[in-house]
């Protein structure tokens, strides 16, 4: 199968690169920063079911419908995952002794009947299955079995594929299509793209046809007993309408969950971020299960145009220049079409980590559907910006919000941990699994294949289909420093493989090809190098052009008025400890287009090494001619008017005002190591426009 | 008292202008035609205490906590009132006899314990006083008291305000500070100002305290066994904290009703508009008793600092250049710092007619305790613009709604009633007593004086104090299309007045007083001229500046990018009917402040004969290259980039939209004359910014 959280171990970052120091780091450090985490906050014990006091915390119970501990298992089981993926890098020994030791715990929990949930087994075994909308059932077991099939693959054993696997046939007894059947899908999506894992990697049906049932089954306003799941299920509780978590804008905001609408009948992305990339994820996954000849899926068709839809929607109207999605905070989701404001002193801005590591993973599997570099090249913006942000160069500090802009309230800073910690395993997870990200690769010994998507330092060995031997694709490369890079294939016997690198949509110089190819072809952003090119040059290069600094601008209909730096894949921002005058988070900061060179200075972050391009600029700082003084009209004579002039507000704005403009020298860094060097939290990507 | 409401018959709107036209159009057309909307939907019978199908009507019911007919007591008391204030404008006897009918049938719905309301008489008993938060019992209240006074003044008779006192009583028996009482105050203030209108008009003492009481208790974190008010409610209900009306953002949202903090701590207007301009009203209105020596009151100068805080947040940071206030729909009420996007599609405007009916009502009431010509600059901004744009030509059709640009969603249009219905008849009841805002004045015959603060052709008559002359100002101008005013002023006997003058802060070339006076001193705005003035002129003039069109542009901080035309204290803005070229709501339209002059036209509306001044200017449209094409690198060769080029989405917007511009001449109109000429319904008032 094609999944990454598979196939990343056929990749070896074997050389240096910012992915590889990254994974290392995490591999190190976050592992074990994080199993102390797990430890120190209870939640390495919940599968043990030994009640803990956080359980009837009452400030824990204010977090209705879904306290804190209501996901522990998904916490637990994403580190699980991580873990596995990670052990395979760098061995250590408490870490394995620490999965191993959940995993019996987990064994442990599960039920006679095979429930396994730790809230709803020691704290309301009432509870179960009563609000699937809310309260993370679904998504934990999602997540348990995401974990098991990692345990699996690294430990080559069943402990703990083997009762999550009884999990799943427990809740397909509950819920499908029949008549005594609870008609129901995940508030939080998940469960689907982990299903469809669990097929491919066991075939099991079960697991299948429950994903088939929750894409098919979601939104549909009649689901149960005429009614729309979710509304059924309230009234079942009895709760009166108008009860609604606080993430819900409105008393019937279906959207929240994606469950507004079938998904064939979803025309725009909606609601809570991650819950929307996961859901399409699996969608995905199911279109993709078809395309490799593993189950045949009729309605393909029709699931790949509402996927189309949505993603162009996400792209081109709901994301922002970092490859961060949500704009709302109080659903951490998405806006309405270009509403893309910087902080939240504008009015939004979310960008949850884990929503960016969702849309690489909808990203990677819409490849397989569909080589397009548009989805590479978003992929590549989430991956270098909105996600690798979201971790400190430590690898001991996160983020789990993602501004273009800090301001007061909301400064650029790090936590070591979050109440609701999803996407600090979620980061293990990504740079766990992050080889099978680089490339999909496959085919016969006639007709094999490499789709490179990233470019880095790596290497990948695969085996050809109908021929036992090894194929090996090299790169090597200083990328996102630099756009040259090597290639180097190897092969014991002849075989024919077309390779298609991706040609990045901000390459607008292009590409050097050398030995160069007058046949080459550009197929969706992808050049082609059939196997007359591959078997004549085994080792070859490509220089992507584009590493000169460019500006780049939100759309125009986001009223953002904003001028940003990027360079290759990066997206640049100022900080404070750069530009240590700044003392309003660089909202009156500007930057023109055609004010001089943007120059480049290497640079290194003493204490950790970290070497970067730093970007310096001519901007200016804009004073804004103070309100007072606008609402006093010119009087005829001066004594007068002085006398008349009063403090205090006159009308609202409503004259043109006055904005100075003094130069100003910009140092910029890029957006991903913002925050890691103290300093205020002042932080802004874009600036303003003149 | 100084109440408009009181004083408007004082004032006759005695020649040609358009606030006399419109006053006219409004006490021939519009009290007669709400009348029969009134009859039509229920209203007029509700307080016959006949059982109606709407009361029972499950869709109605769906607008829980607050179907339709539970403020249609407020619907009725507002016509009447302003039906009371237009009589004497404009006698009907079909009107006449609709008040007559409606007191009886009020004094007939008042129960033997004095309680009054009909909803709660009708439908649901037993719950009177469950929830004052949300169910609007004493807003309805509040509304009753305005229109007894109303009634009593035009009438003579005490026929409604009987019952209404008896109902005062009731109240001040539930609700209070006692152990036995309920802490209670309103949910949508308005009855704390109604109240004090009742103490200055009838002394009544059980007003003044309750509306004391409301005003000091509100936000009181712990006000009923040690619980905020409205929480405690909530719990005596048995409802769930998370069960909320659709318009709480949170479920503690009790910013949404300015309740979540005393009104003393309280430093932002936050939530409803409506609500915080009636409260912040009702707290201004305590303060004048205290100045005017009808009741003295310790804590003015905490209160007043309270009011000067919230006027200058609202005003430097929440109102919109038309005057509107409430950029968010969902709780029809203020958003953040600056967050002021022009219409639906930008993320919000909501701009509530009443809303800045209440902006006027809270302005005047500051005047009286500060005369500074700021609150009358938005008093005049808010009538001639934020709500004269809420009636047609004809007084028909009304908007509730007063959004600054249009949007497919959100066309620009009339409505000929609403299912909340507020708007309607308040705009009635402020045309009503319009000639009460003008002016206000008072004082002995040694020191009378006139504060003019709005200008238009009107007269005054007023008796001085100490001296039984009726002492008479009159105004003759053709504001708001001119700035000359001619004043003439007669006295019987020898009289000593000072006049003062407002002096528009927009009028930044200033005035001309004719005769001449060097001594003539500024105060806070006002032009101040004395007895030595006025007894050498008894008929004199001035000449306000700033007549030339000038382009307004709200804060830098909305991130707007705008430019607006205004002329005088009228904003403008462009409609399809002028410009039918357009065909997405301006979105892409742009001017330049130094594009040339801008050209006044005089035009006049056919049928209705209305005329005003247009300005025609060039501008700009802008073409947004199409973002697919900016997805495309150069690459090496034509022929390859050509067959490599993929239509959908490429970066999210990360490449500097190409936008070209193309002249385009534009005609502008009055923004309070948008949609009274058919046409698509595409308006906006802030063109793009270059």
């Amino acid at each position: 199968m094609s999944h990454p959280q598979t196939l990343f171990a056929q990749t070896t970052f074997h050389g240096p690169s910012l992915l590889q120091r990254r994974r290392t780091t995490i591999a190190r450090t976050t592992v074990k920063a994080q199993l102390r985490k797990l430890k120190e906050t209870g939640r390495y014990r919940c599968f043990s079911l030994e009640r803990q006091p956080i359980y009837d915390d009452d400030d824990d119970a204010r977090r209705w419908p879904c306290p804190a501990p209501m996901y522990w298992d998904s916490d637990v089981a994403k580190w699980i995952e991580g873990a596995c993926y990670l052990l395979a890098e760098e061995y250590d020994a408490e870490v394995d002794a620490a999965v191993r030791e959940l995993a019996e715990m987990i064994r442990g929990a599960q039920q006679e009947d095979g429930y396994l949930n730790t809230w709803f087994t020691i704290v309301d075994p009432r509870g179960r299955w009563s609000n699937v909308r809310d309260q993370h059932e679904l998504y934990n077991a999602g997540h348990l079995i995401e974990a098991a099939l990692a345990h699996s693959n690294y430990y080559k054993n069943n402990r703990l594929i083997e009762p999550i696997e009884k999990y799943v046939k427990m809740i397909s007894t509950v819920i499908g299509p029949g008549p005594h059947q609870k008609h129901a899908y995940p508030g939080h999506p998940e469960t689907e793209l982990a299903l469809l894992r669990l097929y491919a990697a066991t075939g099991n049906q079960d697991a299948y046809a429950l994903a088939q049932y929750f894409i098919e089954e979601r939104g549909n306003p009649k689901g149960q007993d005429g009614m729309h799941y979710y509304d059924w299920e309230r009234k079942q509780r009895g709760d009166s309408p108008w009860k609604r978590p606080d993430s819900y804008q409105m008393h019937d905001s279906h959207w929240y969950n994606q469950a507004h609408a079938p998904i064939l009948e979803q025309t725009s992305v909606e609601g809570h971020a991650v819950r929307a990339m996961y859901l399409y994820t699996g969608v995905a996954d199911l279109l993709c299960l078809d395309k490799l000849g593993l189950k045949a899926y009729a309605r393909k068709n029709e699931y790949f145009g509402a996927l189309s839809r949505l993603w162009n929607n996400m792209v081109d109207k709901k994301m922002y220049l970092t490859g961060g999605i949500g704009s709302m905070w109080q659903w951490e989701g998405f806006g309405i079409d270009y509403f893309l404001p910087q902080g939240s002193d504008e009015g939004g801005c979310y960008n949850e980590t884990c929503a960016s590591i969702g849309v690489i993973m909808l990203a990677e599997r819409l490849l397989h559907l569909d080589l397009n570099s548009k989805y590479a090249d978003v992929m590549e913006l989430c991956l270098y910006n909105a996600v690798m942000t979201g971790v400190s160069l430590e690898g001991t500090a996160f983020t789990y919000v993602n501004q273009l802009a800090s301001s007061g309230a909301d400064r650029s800073r790090r936590e070591d941990w979050f109440d609701t910690s999803c996407c600090p395993p979620n980061v293990m997870r990504l740079f766990g699994s992050l080889g099978g990200y680089l490339w999909d690769y496959g085919g016969g010994g006639k007709d094999a294949y490499v789709n490179v998507h990233l470019y880095s330092t790596a290497k990948v060995a695969f085996q050809v289909e109908d021929d036992q031997q090894i194929v090996t694709l090299e790169q090597k490369s200083n990328w996102p420093w630099e756009g040259n890079v090597l290639f180097q294939l190897h092969a014991p016997r002849p075989v024919s493989v077309t390779l298609r690198l991706r040609i990045p949509s901000w390459a607008r110089r292009g590409y050097t090809l050398t030995p160069s190819y007058k046949a080459a072809r550009l197929e969706k952003g992808y050049l082609v190098l059939p196997p007359a090119y591959t078997e004549a040059n085994r080792a070859f290069s490509i220089q992507i052009e584009g590493f000169k600094p460019r500006f780049v601008s939100p759309h125009p209909y986001t009223n953002q008025g904003t001028l940003a730096l990027a360079r290759g894949p990066l997206i640049y921002c100022v900080e404070d400890v750069d530009n240590p005058w700044e003392e309003d988070h660089f909202r009156n900061v500007g930057i023109q287009s055609d004010a001089g060179e943007v120059v480049e200075h290497d640079e290194v972050i003493d204490q950790l090494g970290e070497g970067y391009v730093a970007l310096r600029a001519v901007g200016w700082v804009r004073s804004i001619t103070d309100d007072r003084s606008n609402c006093c009209y010119a009087s005829e004579e001066e004594e007068e008017e002085e006398a008349g002039l009063e403090p205090g507000s006159s009308l609202p704005h409503a004259v043109m005002t006055e904005e100075k403009k003094e130069k100003r020298d910009l140092t910029f860094i890029p957006y991903y190591l913002r925050a890691n060097r103290r300093g205020k939290g002042h932080m802004r990507v874009g600036l303003l426009r003149k």
